[in-house]
């Protein structure tokens, strides 16, 4: 067992780990080949069934089976997890990864660094500053700024919400020694109804109850209406209610659209309360010459979500959270430990990141990344969405000219929302969603739904293509559309449960 | 830009993935060629201008320079972050990483899988499942429990604190609609002096202030006194405190010490208070026969935490959430959201793990960990640990012989924790201090520090060896003892600015 190249970071195991990743790479092109679309072509309860023979004895052995066993899950991988990559996939908001950040993050995994302190990984804590310092610049914030890597949009916001609840809080008291409540102020969060439900979770986490949310209401566009948002924080009784935060969307999960950052930077200012920006799915403007005016404003953000593993094409998990002034992040997670940063070694220059971020191991998902933008340059970057958004305005335009199918939203980003027209309106919904699983049962079509609020506040089921990988050609984009509305056909002569 | 092997799941990209991996690799060892030890030989100042010169203008360039740009990083990275997996390498809890852990890892990264939902990686999901299912049998769980993967120790410890939370508020009211601190009831967390301090953070991340901490004392084996526990409850007043969780350490970051666990949940099962374990650091010990004994009791907690990215020698992230009963994920994370688990997909089957994680989008973790143990077992991670126990305990031994080195704690896991005696007692804290920033800056060896109480309630500085690597011999912990005291020594005789 102890063998030579039992660890990464010596000769011997990274001659290995280049053998088994290009043996890996063989098996994934194998499996890839045996596919028929961007989804197995079972149901969940066959894809179980084939998993469960494959591990009989379950994945946690007591005796190892060696190389081919890694070999094996490769393939059964390859073969039956989703193909993001397929043209036909326009689901999701995680893209399909580029090949150099998949192979650039092998480093991450080789050496094990971790940012929290300095002497866990010095180069990692270098190139981790200076992605933050360059993602900075494109938001448009000057040298105060700051920021840090997360494992993901919601941790960016449930941490931009911390910020803003220790911030409030000390306003009326020191938080660390209570909450909010107990000083009998019910805290206020205010974001458009179309905000990530991450929103209203953080709220929960941070004890500040899911009713802190109020939703705006938003323009035909899908846009916080800045008005509404003026007359919800007039209408705060200072007395019992504390504004926290304003949460604008620059890039909702439903329609991509983006809430006008500067009108809305304006009423929060006007009122003092603090902005955080979620541009999880929005941030890859900030590469893109042609998109990068849908984000003006981001700038006046006290805080902003970037998911550099949605529009920046990592994988996951790439997000990052900015602020305008580094300070903010020192008040709520600050921290000197003695085993990790203690005084005479931070005053020495030994210091880590350790007092930016909730987490304390923390992976270098930096190199990554930098490794993306040094191979590619943000104009590679911005180019992949130009790409998509071009697809989806194709979509847009074809949803709108076929006769079976009903355009709900147009292209702001990658994102086009649409019905199948059902030949009975009253079964649109019912019919709407079982063509999207039987398009999931045959995989060969992964498209995406979601909720639409309707005049009369009823919810309706709508389809919605996300086109996030730009080699997809409008051809494939077509085939999609045609795809779906083949699998509504037969939903409606077959009924639902088919 | 746009060119075939862009994406990595495709035939082409897998091709150029397995290309670039294997000149990483190359580049890699290249520069581990070059080290003379775990960490640079130079000043942080020093290797901030390094970096400054080989990226003159940042990491976030406009234009790329291509596949060049990404091996000059790696190179660069190898030459210059840490290198746990060399011998003289001893201080931090994160291990040097398996080949095979690091090179599995690469699925995640090219099929960009998020286990959120089923149809955004089908079988990354079930491989998650199975996954918690031999950690939980491992655990001595029965078939009610459930877990989930998460981005690190402190976000376990956070999660297991929320549910703890929650569980306590459902008693006296409904935590959604407002914090505990509203009803007139303090939240108390109780753990011992040695807990980590994630602990305490995530108690101010919930609102529960960092008031809500009380520590209990600890034996003279750095064990959590259950007596003492069973007093500090007793003296609960029930209407102004609320007991919401005991939290005890199966692995104390300084010591590598083992709360007994079967005694701490009896007293916690007596005052009807959830017990939550941190055996982030202790997990190993489910997989070594010879150290299982010391996680007796670890099924009677609530919750567990594991950090396979400590014990099984995963890189980061791989920490793991398991709960004695499912069900307690449902009443802090459960949620369905239209876009992503509609109730109508649910009841057909294609449900994901969002329900169970404070995260959204999430990376297949578990295919590395999965990979690691079909390849080598339970039993061959097991061995490591017992290897590193081994060296522990010689480091015991040879610290207690050595004249200028004083034991201050010796092995439970694989921690052992002394002193360098200074002629001068009055400058043991600023030579020990000042020995170790001089190892790691002549990169040659990496010990940990750490704070020690003393009787009369002043803390001291010691040095620390966590033993993590375990292919380093005997004669390397010698020469690491023998290179500290040599730093003492220089120390003593040049001052502790040098």
């Amino acid at each position: 067992m102890l063998e030579p190249d039992l660890l990464a970071a010596s000769p011997a195991g990274l001659a290995e780990l280049g053998r088994l990743v290009r043996d890996i790479a063989r098996e994934a092109a194998a499996g890839l080949r045996r596919r028929g679309g961007p989804l197995p072509a079972m149901s969940p309860e066959e894809l179980t069934r084939l998993v469960d023979e494959q591990f009989p004895h379950g994945v946690v052995p007591r005796a190892g089976a060696g190389r081919d066993a890694v070999l094996a899950l490769a393939r059964a991988c390859a073969e039956t997890t989703v193909d993001l990559a397929d043209p036909r996939a326009a689901a999701h908001l995680q893209p399909p990864s580029l090949a150099v950040a998949a192979a650039a993050d092998v480093l991450a995994g080789i050496f094990n660094a971790s940012v929290d302190t300095w002497d866990s990984g010095p180069y990692a804590v270098e190139i981790e500053r200076r992605l933050v310092k360059g993602l900075c610049r494109l938001a448009g914030y000057g040298p105060e700024s700051g920021g840090v890597l997360t494992p993901g949009g919601s941790a960016s916001n449930l941490q931009a919400l911390l910020i803003a609840r220790d911030a409030a809080a000390a306003k009326v008291r020191d938080v660390r020694s209570g909450g909010l409540t107990g000083f009998g102020l019910a805290p206020l969060v205010l974001c458009s109804e179309l905000a990530h439900f991450s929103v209203a979770r953080a709220c929960a986490v941070l004890g500040l109850g899911e009713e802190a949310v109020r939703t705006v209401p938003v323009d035909r566009r899908h846009r916080m209406r800045p008005e509404a948002l003026d007359a919800a924080l007039r209408g705060v009784d200072p007395g019992t209610r504390l504004p926290v935060a304003v949460v604008a969307t620059a890039g909702t999960t439903d329609y991509g659209s983006v809430d006008p950052l500067h009108e809305v930077a304006a009423v929060a200012r006007e009122h003092g309360v603090r902005l955080h920006v979620d541009a999880a799915y929005g941030c890859g403007a900030l590469f893109s010459d042609r998109l990068r005016p849908l984000l003006a404003g981001i700038e006046e953000a006290d805080t902003v979500t970037l998911d550099l593993h949605k529009t920046a094409w990592q994988p996951a998990a790439a997000s990052v959270l900015l602020a305008r002034d580094a300070a903010d992040f020192t008040s709520s997670t600050g921290l000197r430990v003695a085993y990790l940063n203690p005084d005479d070694d931070g005053e020495a220059g030994y210091d880590g990141l350790l007092g930016l971020s909730l987490q304390t191991t923390r992976r270098a998902d930096a190199l990554k990344v930098a490794a993306t933008f040094l191979a590619l340059g943000t104009d590679g970057v911005g180019g992949m969405l130009d790409a998509c958004h071009d697809l989806a305005r194709h979509a847009e335009r074809a949803v709108a000219a076929h006769p079976a199918l009903v355009l709900t939203a147009g292209a702001t980003l990658s994102t086009v929302v649409f019905r199948y027209a059902t030949r009975d309106p009253a079964a649109s919904d019912a019919v709407n969603g079982a063509l999207r699983r039987r398009l999931l049962r045959t995989g060969h079509a992964l498209v995406g739904r979601t909720d639409v609020a309707q005049d009369d506040g009823r919810r309706t089921v709508h389809l919605k293509l996300t086109l996030l990988n730009p080699q997809a050609r409008t051809t494939d984009v077509d085939d999609l559309l045609d795809a779906v509305v083949r699998a509504g056909r037969a939903v409606e002569e077959e009924g639902t449960a088919a």
